[in-house]
């Protein structure tokens, strides 16, 4: 007996040569509606649904394949007798493949608000049909994405449709339709419950295994939401490590911080060891690296820019595990090849390109913290309220803003010291505050770095004026923070005891 | 015309009561199988599924309401006067309520491993009415959860049945059927795939909104796995900030992390400033405070065990935002009354309680990374090389398991210096080993703390000998590292040199 393949697609890229093959492997297609209109005029003959179902196509297209031939014809199981049995009594026959794909919910949300076009773009029979077939994919191929037909066409024509086959194809199938519902969920809690509601699905598309976790004995692996890796990063040299991408994040997002500058950050553990904005990238690479040396030693260096020849051979005076960039020129490829162990990703762009999720979550035991994503607003240090007698210089504002948006990217509790557009010390991850801000000062006198007339930010308000009297002592020139501690006026005299300016953002940038 | 309700549960608590108050309301019941049965023993009318259909249930059960006259009855609407007339002239009448909960996926995996046993509960025709009368919440209520029963027929009886009122009932539904093939595709990948599929769904249920985000221009809220916060997570005074939770979940694991012993752990921005085991926990508290009371000013303590009047007396000495315990007394809580800003919570256990989520992941730009959770193994320390000429002495072997141990959950770069089942010394969250060495050791001599004879354990191993220099310098005896950097010789060395003993675990624990 010839074997019936259900054929009911939205996007229908492919469907007339899936199904020629399909005809020429001796199946029979049964399609519905628009699919089998494509079908038939492209002289493939045909099955039309209501021959099957025995009813007709309603409610709009609302009701066409909700029937028990169509699901009897599905979820019958071959192997027992009993079934065989009852399937032949009501007359319902086998579909031993379906082809579904759904309604296009997510091109539906970005396309419009229209609440009722929304609705409509819910697809029901369709997910009813891939999770009958995915049930018994003991029997039944199950196909859902149009990327998958050749392989399939393959196994069927090669001697490889075997259970396990169609298992992988079965666990496709509900990670098609779960992430179809969550897509949904997801979607009717932003816009009805403020993105907040009883149930958060985080679903992510694998990009990669990564050769371990965070560590060796750990299994690690990269999932993108919708496609920024898959688009925006390419490997050039080496593989990125689990350790790497988070690396990766934290140093693109501060290289990127300041629209189309010229800005490079050296990163290690996720934190900032070096930035700086300057005329030119070599310039800027050569200023970040002065500010830690010792710990960009295996960094990370973000560029937000095209790494050229000149650069990277600057880069390659000193081992750097990771550079990503807009791009990096052949030459400077090249150049790079000489050292083993340096990864190369560009981005395929000018400049870095940030995903700029609206959202974030972190794992914690049993669950997860879930929030809107912080960013620093493009006026908050421009807006910023002088606390002090004195006010910065203009020359010395984009210190102030550099210090501010690279300490709102640092890890809490961090002070962030920048001069000339380039960080001379930082301190970060720290339990105390002054802790962080002495070390950092202690290390940028190691370093011989000069802070004299620098600019200090911290991500969250001083507690006390220690931090502010450590880097009076130091030459800071002026001070940018959050405000809000019940010692704030503490804060500001000792700002105005030591002739600093002080700002408050009254916007704070904790990030742990 | 009576309304009419499909009833259709797996879980058949509250049903009869529940449509006893439909019928009551002039509904009609149509129904399926089992719950037909118990329906109509409990003298409740109801019409069987197949008077509906004009089908028998078929295929042991397989197929039962995938059916046009259910759902053409459920997804027809009563707005358009073509429909209508549809629905009229093919025999479909309205279904105006759904209430439908799905074969017990879960409760079948946790109960069995085996597949066919697991595939018969993929539930096929309860999601597909789930989502139709979602769909369709224009005009249909649908009903997924035990709980909302009581909601359902109030609104019924008292005019709440609006639109808004049936939104939500849509959005609960989606996140039904989301959830469902969520944990599907996460189970068969976790069986097939190694827990790595192709797409990874990460689901929380959500425990409570938090006041804000990380930062108060953030909302936030908190999801949980399973029920691991509703049933371990008693708020007895304050609220838990989304700070705190990520503090708190830090501060158990490490507190958690000995059995049962009396251990107490203080930490601030996750990472711990203060950890002791001891006799009592009040020598506990008062050992671990010892360590940087300057950090645990606003921390968060987390107690393996009971707090009782006295451990709150002491703890009521300074100012600590958050205490955890197994539980705290009521005169305990008597004592923290006074204050007003501490927090408390409780497990509602002797010791603290861990979910051990087997998993792991963070957010990054884009996506996020995911991995086999980290742990260390019950016999690391006790198997760990020694590669030094001279032994630990016995009594020194459980510092240099607390310090390891504690290490592998405290931010990286970190070195953790244990003395006497006290942490005497520790620094984290550094971009280098060096300086939080160092670090470590400048804060332990202006405490006071005498780091003589103490365990040194590092989560990474040290690239350099400067480490080893700085702790030989500090009087530190015992070293327990990875391993595994190309100057391993080297540290070896320094370690022989200064008649310290040296062992390295050969697993790192990187923690970011």
């Amino acid at each position: 007996m010839a074997k019936r393949a259900l054929v009911s697609v939205s996007d229908k890229a492919g469907v007339v040569e899936f199904c020629n093959s399909l005809v020429k492997n001796g199946y029979e297609i049964i399609s519905t509606g628009g699919t089998y209109k494509k079908l038939v005029e492209s002289g493939i003959k045909a099955i039309e649904i209501d021959e099957v179902t025995k009813f007709p196509e309603c409610f709009e297209g609302r009701v066409k394949t909700l029937n028990p031939y169509v699901h009897g014809g599905i979820l019958h199981r071959r192997d027992k007798q009993s079934h065989l049995d009852q399937a032949k009594e009501l007359g319902v026959e086998s579909i031993d493949l379906v082809c579904v794909n759904l309604y296009p919910f997510k091109e539906t949300i970005e396309r419009t608000d229209d609440f009722d076009d929304i609705i409509e773009n819910i697809d029901i029979g369709g997910p009813a049909m891939v999770r009958s077939a995915a049930k018994n994919f003991d029997s039944v191929i199950i196909v859902t994405n149009v990327a998958d037909y050749d392989e399939v066409i393959d196994a069927i024509e090669n001697e490889k449709n075997t259970k396990e086959f169609r298992r992988g194809y079965m666990i496709k199938a509900y990670e098609h339709t779960a992430a179809y519902d969550s897509m949904i969920a997801n979607y009717m809690n932003e816009r009805f419950n403020g993105g907040f509601g009883e149930k958060q699905f985080v679903v992510g598309n694998k990009v990669m295994d990564t050769r371990y976790g965070e560590n060796p004995h750990q299994k690690g692996a990269l999932y993108e939401f919708d496609k920024h890796y898959s688009n925006n990063f390419t490997t050039l040299k080496g593989e990125a490590s689990f350790n790497n991408l988070n690396d990766l994040s934290g140093a693109v997002k501060i290289a990127s911080a300041f629209g189309d500058e010229n800005a490079v950050c050296i990163t290690k553990h996720g934190n900032p060891c070096g930035f700086a904005i300057k005329d030119t990238l070599l310039e800027a690479y050569e200023e970040a690296l002065k500010c830690d040396p010792v710990s960009a030693f295996g960094g990370v260096v973000s560029v937000n820019g095209i790494v050229n020849k000149e650069l990277a051979e600057k880069m390659n005076e000193i081992f750097l595990e990771v550079v990503i960039a807009g791009r990096i020129t052949l030459e400077a490829q090249e150049v790079f090849a000489k050292k083993k162990r340096i990864k190369l990703f560009e981005m395929g762009s000018d400049k870095l390109v940030l995903a700029n999720d609206k959202k974030d979550f972190k794992h914690i035991d049993g669950g997860f913290v879930y929030q809107d994503a912080d960013k620093v607003g493009a006026d908050e240090v421009k807006n910023a309220k002088l606390v002090s007698k004195i006010a910065a210089q203009a020359q010395d504002m984009k210190d102030l803003e550099i210090a501010y948006k690279v300490a709102s990217l640092t890890k809490s509790n961090c002070v962030v010291y920048v001069k000339n557009s380039a960080m001379v010390a930082v301190g970060m991850g720290m339990t105390s505050r002054v802790d962080a801000s002495q070390c950092a000062l202690k290390k940028a006198k190691e370093m011989g770095l000069d802070v004299t007339g620098a600019a200090l930010a911290s991500e969250a308000f001083f507690p006390f004026r220690d931090s502010i009297d450590a880097a009076a002592a130091a030459g800071v020139k002026n001070v940018i923070e959050p405000g809000g501690s019940i010692r704030d006026e503490e804060i500001i005299d000792a700002a105005n005891e030591f002739g600093m300016s002080l700002y408050f953002s009254e916007v704070r940038h904790f990030l742990h």
